[in-house]
């Protein structure tokens, strides 16, 4: 008999029909013994709905109010879902997020959760109800409803399992699971059955979008089990945990990548201590985020310095960055929008050399050339013509035994 | 400067236009110094989406469950108008039933306010913010979502004005006060400026539906100033308040009437006590709701029932009628559901004599008969073959001098 607490989204309780099948399958598990939370989205579309009519409404931004209006979403799906389940002989109870004492800080739109009272979910599993909570929203200290942003729903399931010290957070989504690398790239793919907190980290945030980083740090930090899984199809998916030393350990989790990036370098920039944030400085004050850093040292006390940032950013961090370049008295700006970035990432690497090489040699094995390289301790990213992602994912993906039948050669 | 609530049905928001309209409407009183609750309904269709959705959910009633999601209606409402207003310059904070705490029992569908704390909204309105609440929603001391059931916003903003001792509560609607009838029926109808809350009842209750007997009664017992007014047309709508003595009142306000009813007769009852309540006794169990009884003594130690219920209930009141008829050996049951009820309503009553010999002989005169007499203080209520409504209606309406140019008549 487990405390699970279950999260699904918007296209799992997208119409009547799949509210009907999530609850089947919740009613089953609680019959079955389990003590059940599940925090749902809203039904999809609904969310659009709402914003489209409040942007009807006002072209001004009125943030306490949207989040009035949007959390209505989750609050019909969780209405829904508990009628499901009453009508299944399932007791069960729904709670806003107003009502479940989500606390959170005032930021309207993007709120962060500070404490969850867990008693009256506690009592209520105890009588051997479901609960049935409104992901994606909050409350402030004042009484004012707040949404915590994009992929809310994942932190409140994980936030409650947290708060309720559950046995596991299942994530039901469209997926099965977590992949070596994308499927639609590499179709010998293989689905994990465990990863690391650190790894899905890493992975998430190179591309693969499954999960919110948010979530998954929230996870890691409290160390709440967290698995995904598919609503539509049956399976185990990933488990997303602590390294487990019990077991033999892949040297490399996954390939990621991430296709909306673009590079930019200044060449030529007399060396002085504050030169970096002399130009990261202008482009982090527009508001664009950077991704990789990169900077070597040159002879002739100049140096070069490259990053990368978001595709949709890099008109304006290059007219930004010749700015900077005068200023500097730099000898130019070099910009490429038609790049991508290729990320080993895996927990083996703490404890193997030769990874990076074998990454290197692999690609230059396929005559690709790597224009920017950037390491931490669990992963190893490159930056290659755009041209190159299938072929740099492919061939690595089969230098690493990542492919479903290629398991051996990827044992620590 | 006066403070004031308001309050807007679900057509007059019921589109971003409208929404948009009651916001000037709202804002240019705000602007000239008035202090402003603002209570509303879900925007028109809203409700019934919410509950179709829920229908198709399940077919049993869940009514906690319902009142989660039917009150999401409103919530949406109150934002886009908050939205609105701040848009305009004027300066707005939206509450749920639930934020404003409207605390209620835990009757869910039909719950009962039992108390607001007027604080919260006092303080805005003292930093001069209009207070937007949703109406029709409550919450219990549990801190479950409560819904008022039908009519409920009305009452919603009668609470708040009682709370808040406001100087009037104004009902915007979509007909721009109480006429003196119907005027589909009479085009001479008149709007009344004024008129009382026992007459509005009466008028209410007799099938003028603008405003829920409810609403009416709780601003009675409060002495809630209440003005019944258009959302789309100016004018200053009809007040409904207490008898006002300084001015020359009319002695009958309005006709009212109903075309709802079904007469029941069981004839021939051996007179004795508790016979009423025997006949009774099974139509109200069965949960069908008695209008007008009348019964006469008869010479022969026997007795004459009569009593009307609505003509949907006719047919299931009519069987159990006959089985009591034969338990209680009277000797037949006669009914008959195409007739209708018309209504003199007047607080002039109470102080002159004659109004009901004018009223009976104005309908002699046309040759209607009349099937059922029956009285209260300030109303006279008969029964008609339906086919005379509009005669008897018009008849009266001109007898009593209420035609927009027959005013001299009907002074006391």
């Amino acid at each position: 008999m487990a405390l699970i607490v279950q999260k699904y989204g918007g296209t799992s309780v997208g119409t009547i029909e799949k509210i009907g099948k999530v609850a089947d399958k919740v009613c089953a598990q609680a019959k079955a013994g389990d003590k059940i939370v599940v925090a749902v989205s809203a039904m999809s579309g609904e969310t659009n709905r709402l914003v489209a009519l409040a942007d009807e409404m006002s072209s001004k931004t009125h943030h306490r109010e949207m989040d009035v209006i949007v959390s209505t979403g989750e609050q019909v799906t969780i209405a829904l879902l508990t009628m499901a389940l009453l009508d299944r002989g399932c007791d069960a109870r729904s709670y806003t997020g107003s009502q479940i004492k989500m606390l959170t800080d005032s930021a309207h739109g993007k709120a962060r959760i500070r404490e969850i009272q867990g008693e009256g979910m506690l009592a209520d599993l105890e009588a051997g109800k479901v609960v049935v909570v409104a992901g994606f929203q909050g409350v402030d200290e004042h009484g004012n409803i707040t949404t915590l942003g994009r992929g809310g729903s994942d932190t409140t399931a994980v936030a409650i399992a947290a708060a309720l010290k559950a046995d596991e957070c299942q994530i039901y989504t469209d997926v099965d699971g977590v992949y070596t690398t994308d499927p639609r790239i590499e179709p010998r793919a293989r689905k994990l059955d465990r990863i690391t907190f650190e790894e899905m980290l890493e992975m998430a945030s190179l591309g693969s979008k499954i999960l919110q980083i948010r979530s998954v740090a929230f996870a890691g930090k409290f160390n709440v089990p967290l698995r995904v899984l598919s609503s539509f199809k049956e399976g185990s998916g990933t488990l997303i945990a602590l390294e487990d030393d019990g077991v033999e350990q892949a040297l490399i989790s996954g390939i990621a990548f991430n296709r909306d990036e673009a590079q930019l370098t200044i060449t030529g920039v007399p060396d002085q201590p504050g030169v970096a944030s002399k130009i990261l400085g202008p482009v982090t004050e527009a508001n664009i985020e950077i991704d990789m850093i990169v900077q070597n040292i040159g002879a002739d006390g100049c140096t070069d310095f490259t990053f990368t940032v978001h595709r949709n950013d890099f008109a304006v961090a290059h007219e930004l960055l010749q700015k900077t370049s005068e200023e500097l008295g730099a000898k130019q700006v070099v910009g490429d929008d038609e790049i991508v970035k290729i990320s080993l990432v895996g927990v083996g690497m703490r404890s193997h050399a030769g990874i990076a090489n074998t990454m290197f040699q692999t690609l230059a094995n396929e005559s690709i050339n790597i224009r920017m390289i950037s390491t931490s301790e669990i992963k190893i990213s490159v930056v290659v013509d755009e041209k190159y992602l299938e072929l740099g994912v492919r061939s690595l993906h089969e230098a690493f035994g990542l492919h479903s039948d290629g398991e051996a050669k990827n044992l620590r």
